[in-house]
């Protein structure tokens, strides 16, 4: 993975990920507002994004929240999949419009304020926030603020439209990818360590390849599936989670299998770059499951091992403490009645192998250099604007019993993720 | 609940529950050992407990940890239900005896050498373990420490007992329960918010209740389900976990449901100070869940609305952050397929009603009000050595639906969980 040698260098890359597939502008604004439901007068800052195709397109596709509480955006947005056409997408931060007396009603009235300045009818258009759960839009404001956002639109790149939709990211994620003579570019926010309203992740695919609406949606599920579905920070799936792909068609065909490549890996490397971007990691951990009866046991078992947090603070502390990997392998079988061998497991940590034949095999030397590796896939947590390294913590469990493999994503757990969580609101 | 001035108030009401019911003696000692799988020579210190019956008893009942890679003692004790008759257990920290290539062989032999000293059969003791996995037990010095720790025993209180046993658990834990002319004293370690080796708990619950060991295993599952099962601390089962009880049969005759009912209070209580001796725990959490399909479903419900970072989190800093909870609920149903209504659910926090009817209610009024709650139920981390107080925060979560409820018990995530996990084997 790549090495950036400053927050300068990092936005000098990105820039260049976000340029537009044809057929897009983009553009963002800031707006201040005191909220309804806070005791002091104190203004908080949200910035208004916008996404617009220059024509009403029928390739689209959403993958959503399965949280059975989804926020209004979330509730809209999947309703907006039956459209024939849609054409934008307006994003706010701050406040994520979930489970208020107007939610639907406050969404739809953006979109009717914005539909006459960007000349789309409001069914085809998208409105997405994410923030604090449980407070109201402050619509107004935010209607207020739109000429300017619409004027703003852009042909140039995705670079500070990703900047707009952070709420507490460490730095803006954008991966890309080219396509015969089209391209993908693909924006998140969230859903670090340090993202406080249960992990809202935000995606928005832009690609001008000319694909179906069938195949979009096909492939957009796939790829979903194992990147986005195999991250796990907080545990938590949040009321808000979203993954919208818009494309123009604007460039060349594109055979299927290919598609399913581009968008696949493209999903993969942001889902990493979620991970990493959380102001409180300090370790990115990837766990590879094998040798378990199926995939989804597979990856299930994996999310054990990322979600413990004696897991988590062990490797926050460069403690090479396995005990904890294989309890937690062994609370997640015995508890949800899958059966494994104590004698088939084998585990390693980085290139060390530190279980076999149904027992530990530590001794001095073995804990000075796990505790070695960990060190040196440490990323500094105070450096914050651009990813540091590429390294992770890789963890291998192999089963003995089948062909099920996968390989879920986290992170650590640290001191900078209680200070962030704590205090996210005041 | 009780309220302590200090320490030593503390542990005088600890000597009181303490006094052993008839025909049980106990004793601790310590003994210092190097491990062979530390890079450095420093010694580490341990602590060894023995609880000896004056006779074998067949009245005697265990519950484990589901946990599919269970250490050594737990293997053991399994096997030992077995056993007609059994009387006394030896109980070590700082090592958990967990697949190590001896790990059966040197409980074994720990049993052998107990065995002449005490005069009980070796297939009559249990060995137990706390402390860290995938390390081995100092079998030889343990054995040295054996003749000084079995003079030791005496049949005053159990309080030394309780402390023997600790890890970083902050307070000893005791309850007991006078039933006729009878007692039930019951002693626990861990699992407390800051319990680092995968939240072990141990509990010893001796009686001299003249019960069968039928009823003696019936009212021990029953207890053991509503207590220790409804905690989560770091939502991890341990290898370890495990609770035993033995009675001597040496007072009275009691009739079952009195029985029942005193052990599942002892137990109950006992699991409320499990989750409030964590060293940094600073909240105790309860959750309330009712209205659910059934009681099961109610306490997985519960539990993921406690093991949520993000709810932990926020209630650590005393901040009403109240879309976490439902968006916990939310991830909850959505993902394990459980249908439920969101025009059906109220939340309340402490006493006040925070979601009905489909929406928040929030406002600035309750926002400080709500706040203040969390700031009273809070304790200070740094105060250890005993309870300061007895508050929670009270969680009720009403979906609406049915009859099935369970109230679930757990701690709130700090600075101080992440201080002591990140370090402990160093």
């Amino acid at each position: 993975m790549e090495r950036y040698a400053s927050e300068a260098d990092y936005l000098a890359a990105l820039a260049q990920r976000g340029v537009l597939p044809k057929g897009f502008r983009v553009a963002s604004t800031r707006l201040s507002f005191v909220p309804n439901e806070r005791p002091t007068q104190e203004p908080y800052a949200m910035n208004l994004a916008l996404l617009m195709a220059d024509r009403p397109t029928d390739s689209f596709a959403g993958v959503f929240t399965r949280n059975a509480f989804p926020g209004a955006p979330v509730i809209l947005a999947r309703k907006r999949m039956n459209e024939e056409r849609v054409q934008g997408v307006l994003v706010n931060n701050k406040i994520s419009n979930v489970c208020t007396a107007t939610g639907i009603e406050d969404a739809e009235s953006l979109l009717e304020t914005l539909s006459p300045l960007v000349g789309a009818g409001s069914r085809r258009l998208f409105s997405v926030s994410t923030g604090i759960i449980g407070w109201s839009l402050p619509v107004r404001e935010m209607q207020a603020a739109m000429p300017h956002l619409v004027s703003g639109l852009d042909a140039g790149t995705a670079l500070e439209f990703a900047r707009a939709i952070m709420t507490t990211d460490s730095f803006p994620k954008i991966r890309c990818a080219e396509v015969g003579t089209g391209r993908i570019v693909a924006i998140a926010k969230g859903a670090g360590m340090i993202e406080p309203n249960l992990a809202t992740m935000l995606v928005f695919i832009m690609s001008d390849l000319d694909v179906s609406r069938d195949d979009a949606r096909r492939a957009l599920g796939e790829a979903a599936g194992k990147s986005f579905n195999r991250i796990s920070v907080d545990s938590d799936q949040s009321t808000s989670d979203m993954v919208l792909f818009l494309s123009t068609r604007a460039a060349g065909a594109v055979a299927y299998p290919e598609l399913a490549r581009a968008l696949s890996r493209v999903c993969s490397d942001l889902a990493e770059d979620i991970v990493r971007n959380g102001e409180g990691t300090s370790h990115v951990i990837k766990v590879h499951v094998s040798g378990m009866k199926d995939e989804s046991t597979a990856a299930e078992a994996g999310k054990a091992v990322i979600n413990s947090p004696l897991v988590k603070t062990a490797i926050y502390g460069n403690d090479p403490n396995v005990g904890r990997i294989v309890s937690s392998l062994g609370d997640f079988a015995g508890n949800r009645g899958v059966a494994v061998s104590r004698e088939k497991l084998r585990i390693s940590l980085g290139p060390h192998e530190v279980f076999a034949d149904g027992v530990f095999h530590l001794d001095r030397d073995k804990e000075v250099a796990l505790s070695a590796y960990l060190q040196e896939a440490a990323m500094n947590p105070r450096i914050t604007g651009y990813p540091q390294h590429g390294e992770c913590v890789e963890i291998h469990a192999d089963f003995g019993l089948g062909s099920g493999a996968a390989t879920v994503i986290g992170s650590d757990l640290s001191h900078e993720y209680i200070q962030e969580n704590a205090d996210y609101r005041t």
